[in-house]
């Protein structure tokens, strides 16, 4: 019986967080103010705690990982590695295809390496409460498991269309303890105008976050959690890329190319940045970040500095942005509509060190039904986009008759989405082709500092 | 940092099925006609191939599982025994409280465990079609899947009130390419015949596997497949067993009670034949077969000669029963909605070998609630039946100060079932206290067969 799955033991999780800004071959951009002038950390303080704060500003390369966090992240890591032959039976392709399963969290997806981290810090800071939005629901799930393992009370501000249609993730939020909303709501005051001049308003990701950063800002006892997009959140993914490294030395064998979804980033960092190490070292390894047509941020964007929300609120990152107001369709990989990216995966990128490419709705349906019907799991539509890319990889191994290693981020399973399989069996789901003046246009209108 | 999930290597998935047949005190009662004569093998080859009705029958101690079957167990065995430390935490209890996650399987419970079998067995025998019933949704979907792993078509009879109530899981069966019908159908002549009766009618269990084995006995190229009661079913199942006792080798602890829930019995089975092997050979470990107080076949039923569906078109089994036309209130553990148990369960009880306990349906979701809070995995309510009675062990522990190890196995994820979750917070589910008198005039309409 060949080997299938690579498994660590629990002695084997990661001991420290991957810092990828200690090897980045030129510092980060500052992060600007309204003003256009950098801003300090202090400026965070309204809503992160001192220790998220720290971690967003280092330049160490290791941070060590608190040993109840460690503790937490033995109900399910380390995730396997798993060898896809059943796929590559299917394919027919001379490719070696493997996987790293992180919808074996219990919340679903990889989110939850980063929820119980933060909500480790709040609660050692005396934090009781925090707020979050979610538009898909994969990192609300994350942090109401996370806040109720470490006792904090958490609410969520969710997307109302998601809220409608997704009842059974609120319902999963619910469980675990936390306080779910329809965002917008009557709770803040961005709730409440948003409903004044739409009383339908369906809410979106933006609205969501100005609603939870809204009521951690005006109350003392209560911080903010974002699931993607900042450093510390890519750092604490790196357990993923980390634990991959020492499972691919079990399989005696090594990824040619490195895959995952990127929509924020911490999917795709969470992966990459670990084997970027590696390829500093020497290693040849081709790490791509990959993002749908639909919404197609590196590969189409700019690389300027930006607003992260809609509504213009937050700090401005230099990143790739498709521009602040960039309003994607509403694709079925809800963690993928996001008009820019973590700044560290924008840079990398600027800086040639990482691929990204672009794949369509409906060939990220396809690839995830090849992928369950040959290996079983369902994959979450964000999944998928980074399914297709390596099945497109494997196909043109057929062809060319090369027999790469192929390495994908399996982020999260789709128990929750199979509403968007019903459509994509259905034939209800299209794909965009993002017109290029409709870029241009919300490209028109970045915020002209620091250019 | 103590350990907590407990692994095997993949060269530790069972190489043979433990055959509890080999070590009962007692032949088993032979299977009647509804003439009440002895029937043999052969009136079951309409719906099933030679091998399962070898498996059947078989009385030899240990059955080679087909490298085939192993090898798309690799897909998720062997799986995990985790030790419930945050859990035991939680209840403040000395207990050692350990589980097994049987729903970390694509399928999401312990019924692929037979399915992948019964698929193999089926493809050796040249089937290409085989058809099934499911109510809940988790035997569908495990026969869903396996017939996709062995070229087998599935046609799935679904009852139609879960088709409508459960629309994902029909997904699911779909998406690995299965063909789901609601049943009552058009498709036989009981479908139709339920139809004409009444044009709304929502259907049942027993409904359903009439019109999947209908199909089956009335096709040369099609086959049937069930996914508990049965001999051989109970039999696929013990990987769960075998395993368990490894990983208590590793964990360097042993149970002093074992729980399962108890529907039809291939949970129940699977888990817990393995230990009575070992409790033949001295160990004192108590064995807790755990159902619905609503359904309390074991604990309420009469064990006497009983056909296995509603309908009275199966053979007569000897079998702790509610008679098969007691018709158990719509709960939310469709699983265990059945009149009647396996009957090699059914002897273990009645030779008192086994024990067994009926749990209250709010005291599950309760369980069930306390152990996702404390462990993530949010359980199914069949499963919670089983959490339900160790978590009542462990709170008797805290008041004795025993340091009971309880064991129990968590036979499938609640993914699917956040709709009765939503149910119980929402204080709109019930228990249901079954009348004697309602139970003895089921019990009065039993066969006068074999008595």
């Amino acid at each position: 019986m060949a080997a299938t799955r690579f498994i660590l033991p629990e002695t084997d999780i990661p001991t420290h967080w991957y810092n990828v800004v200690a090897d980045l071959p030129s510092a980060p951009a500052p992060v600007l103010g309204p003003d256009g002038q950098p801003i300090g950390p202090d400026a965070l303080s309204a809503i992160f705690t001192d220790a998220i704060i720290e971690q967003e500003i280092s330049s160490e390369r290791w941070i060590a990982i608190p040993e109840p966090v460690r503790e937490l992240y033995q109900l399910w890591r380390p995730t396997p590695l798993v060898r896809a032959r059943r796929l590559e039976a299917a394919l027919g392709t001379p490719a070696r295809i493997y996987y790293k399963y992180e919808g074996s969290s219990p919340a679903g997806s990889h989110k939850l390496n980063s929820a119980i981290a933060q909500a480790y810090y709040n609660r050692q800071a005396g934090i009781r409460r925090m707020t979050t939005e979610t538009g898909a629901g994969q990192w609300g799930s994350s942090l109401a498991f996370a806040g109720q393992a470490f006792g904090i009370d958490v609410r969520v501000f969710m997307v109302k269309v998601s809220y409608q249609q997704k009842p059974f993730r609120r319902s999963m939020m619910q469980t675990w303890g936390a306080e779910v909303l329809a965002s917008p709501s009557l709770h803040t005051a961005a709730g409440r105008a948003a409903l004044e001049a739409d009383a339908d308003n369906p809410g979106s990701l933006g609205l969501a976050i100005a609603e939870a950063v809204e009521e951690a800002a005006s109350r003392k006892d209560t911080t903010y959690g974002l699931g993607s997009v900042l450093n510390h959140v890519l750092l604490h993914q790196t357990v993923i890329g980390l634990e991959a490294i020492k499972q691919f030395a079990l399989a005696e064998d090594y990824p040619d190319m490195v895959f995952a979804p990127c929509g924020g980033g911490s999917n795709f960092g969470g992966v990459a940045f670990p084997f970027l190490a590696d390829k500093a070292c020497g290693k040849p390894v081709r790490l791509v970040a990959v993002e749908p047509s639909s919404c197609p941020t590196l590969t189409r964007g700019h690389y300027a500095y930006d607003f992260g929300d809609t509504a213009g609120l937050t700090p401005l990152m230099k990143q790739y942005t498709l521009g602040h107001d960039f309003m994607p369709p509403s694709i079925h990989a809800g963690g993928l509509r996001y008009h820019g990216a973590s700044s560290l995966v924008s840079q990398l990128y600027h800086e040639g060190l990482i691929e990204a490419r672009a794949v369509p709705q409906l060939a990220t349906f396809e690839a995830g039904v090849t992928f369950a019907r040959a290996e079983g799991i369902i994959p979450a539509p964000e999944s998928c986009h980074a399914i297709r890319a390596a099945l497109d990889e494997a196909l043109a191994c057929k062809e060319s008759g090369e027999s790469k290693a192929l390495f994908f981020n399996l982020s999260g399973h789709g128990h929750f989405d199979m509403a968007s399989y019903d459509k994509y069996f259905a034939g209800a789901l299209e794909d965009y082709d993002y017109p290029e003046d409709a870029i241009r246009a919300a490209l028109a209108r970045l915020p002209c500092v620091g250019a």
